[in-house]
C-alpha cells in the first residue's frame, strides 16, 4: 500500500522536475550560461575537479552551485577561489532538484550579474543513485568515479551511468595501490553508456584533465 | 505541496519500517542470531570488510544478505566463501528496509535451517544518506567510511555517523597517499557520536581488524 502511494508521488516529483528543469535552462540560455552539473559518489573528487578546471581558466568567469546534504565544507572551499558561490542544503534528501537551482540561482543573482558568467557548474549531492532522474536543466551532466572505489563501481550503478554526458575517472594516480584496472571502468563505462565521453584523470598530478577541460570548456 | 505530501507519506514508510524492524528483530531473537546492518559509500569496502571477517573466524557459522541496487556481484563474492546468502536488490531505491530484510530471511530459511546461524550480516546499498532513517531490525550498526574518502566524510554525514553503533575508518593503509589524517576522521566520528566505538583499520593488511572482531564477534 505504502509502495503504490510512495511510487505515484515519486512520479509526480520526476514530472514536476522535468518541467522547472527546463524553466531553469532557459534562464541560463536567456544569459549565455553554459551549466554543468557535477554528480559521483562522496569522495571521488568532485569538489576538487571543478576547484581545479577554474584554476587552470582563469580567463572564464565561473560561478557554482554547492550541494550537500547539510553542510557548507565545498562552498567554503569555493569562495577561497573567488568565485561566486551559493550552497545548497537538502536537509534529508540525497540529491538536488531544479526547484533547488532556481533558488539558488536567484542568489547568485545577488552576488553577481548572471549575464556576466560564463560557465556554471552545479555540484551534486555526493551520492551514485539518487541524482538520476533529477535532472537540474543544465547542458551536461558529468558523472566522477574515483579508480579508488573498486573496479564494480560502474557496473554496480547502470542508471546514473546511462544518465550521464561526460564520465570522469578519477584518481588514476591510486589506482595500482588499490589494485584497480582504470582500463577495465573506461571500458565499462563505453559499454554501459557508448553516447558518453569518457576520460581518466588524476585531478591531483593533472593527467587527463586536458582533453576533459577541451570537451567541458572547449 | 509536492513537499507536504512526500514528508506525510515518507513519515508513514519510516514509522512502518519501524514495526517491521521489530519484528525482524525478534526473529533473530527467536533463533539466537545476532544481525548486523553494515553501512557505508560504494567502494568503502563493506564486502571487503564482511568477507574477511567470515575467513578469520571459522568457527563461526554466518549468513548474509547482501543488498543493491540491481546487481548481483556481493551476493557471488558471499558465494565463493560458501556461507548461505540471499541478495537484495531494492530496484531504485537508495537502502535496504526491514519489509525487504524480513523475505530475506525467508529466502534464507529456505538454504539454511536459521536455528544453526549465528551471525547474520546485513550489507545495505552503498549510500552515506538514505540509510539512515531505516533501520532494519539488527543489534548493530556498523558504519565503514574509507580513509580515501576525505577527511570531510564524516562531518558531512552526520545523521548516519550518529545512527551507527561502531564506526570502522577503513584504507588507512592509503591515507598517507591521499593527504588523509586518519586521526582526524576518527576524532571527528567520536566528536560526532561519542557513544559509538571507532577502530582504524586496514581490511586489505589486516591493521586494527583484532580489535573491531573483538567488539562485533566476541
Amino acid at each position: 500500500m505504502h509502495k503504490v502511494e510512495e511510487v505515484d508521488v515519486m512520479e509526480n516529483l520526476i514530472e514536476a522536475n522535468r518541467r522547472l528543469a527546463e524553466d531553469v535552462r532557459r534562464l541560463l540560455e536567456d544569459h549565455g550560461i553554459k551549466g554543468i552539473e557535477v554528480m559521483g559518489s562522496i569522495g571521488s573528487g568532485k569538489t576538487a575537479l571543478v576547484e581545479e578546471l577554474i584554476k587552470r581558466n582563469p580567463d572564464v568567469s565561473f560561478a557554482v552551485l554547492a550541494g550537500d546534504v547539510v553542510s557548507d565544507y565545498d562552498e567554503e572551499r569555493y569562495r577561497k577561489l573567488n568565485v561566486p558561490v551559493v550552497g545548497l542544503n537538502t536537509g534529508r534528501e540525497c540529491h538536488l532538484d531544479a526547484h533547488l537551482v532556481e533558488h539558488g540561482l536567484e542568489h547568485l543573482s545577488e552576488e553577481v550579474d548572471l549575464n556576466d558568467v560564463d560557465v556554471l557548474f552545479v555540484e551534486n549531492v555526493g551520492n551514485l543513485v539518487c541524482p538520476t532522474d533529477f535532472p537540474l536543466g543544465m547542458h551536461e551532466r558529468v558523472l566522477v568515479v574515483s579508480a579508488t572505489e573498486g573496479e564494480d563501481v560502474i557496473p554496480k550503478h547502470p542508471a546514473i551511468v546511462k544518465a550521464a554526458d561526460v564520465i570522469v575517472v578519477n584518481k588514476i594516480d591510486l589506482a595500482e595501490a588499490c589494485g584497480v584496472d582504470v582500463d577495465a571502468l573506461v571500458e565499462a563505462a563505453e559499454e554501459i553508456n557508448p553516447s558518453a565521453d569518457v576520460f581518466a584523470v588524476s585531478v591531483k598530478t593533472g593527467e587527463g584533465l586536458e582533453g576533459l577541460e577541451r570537451r567541458l570548456l572547449g
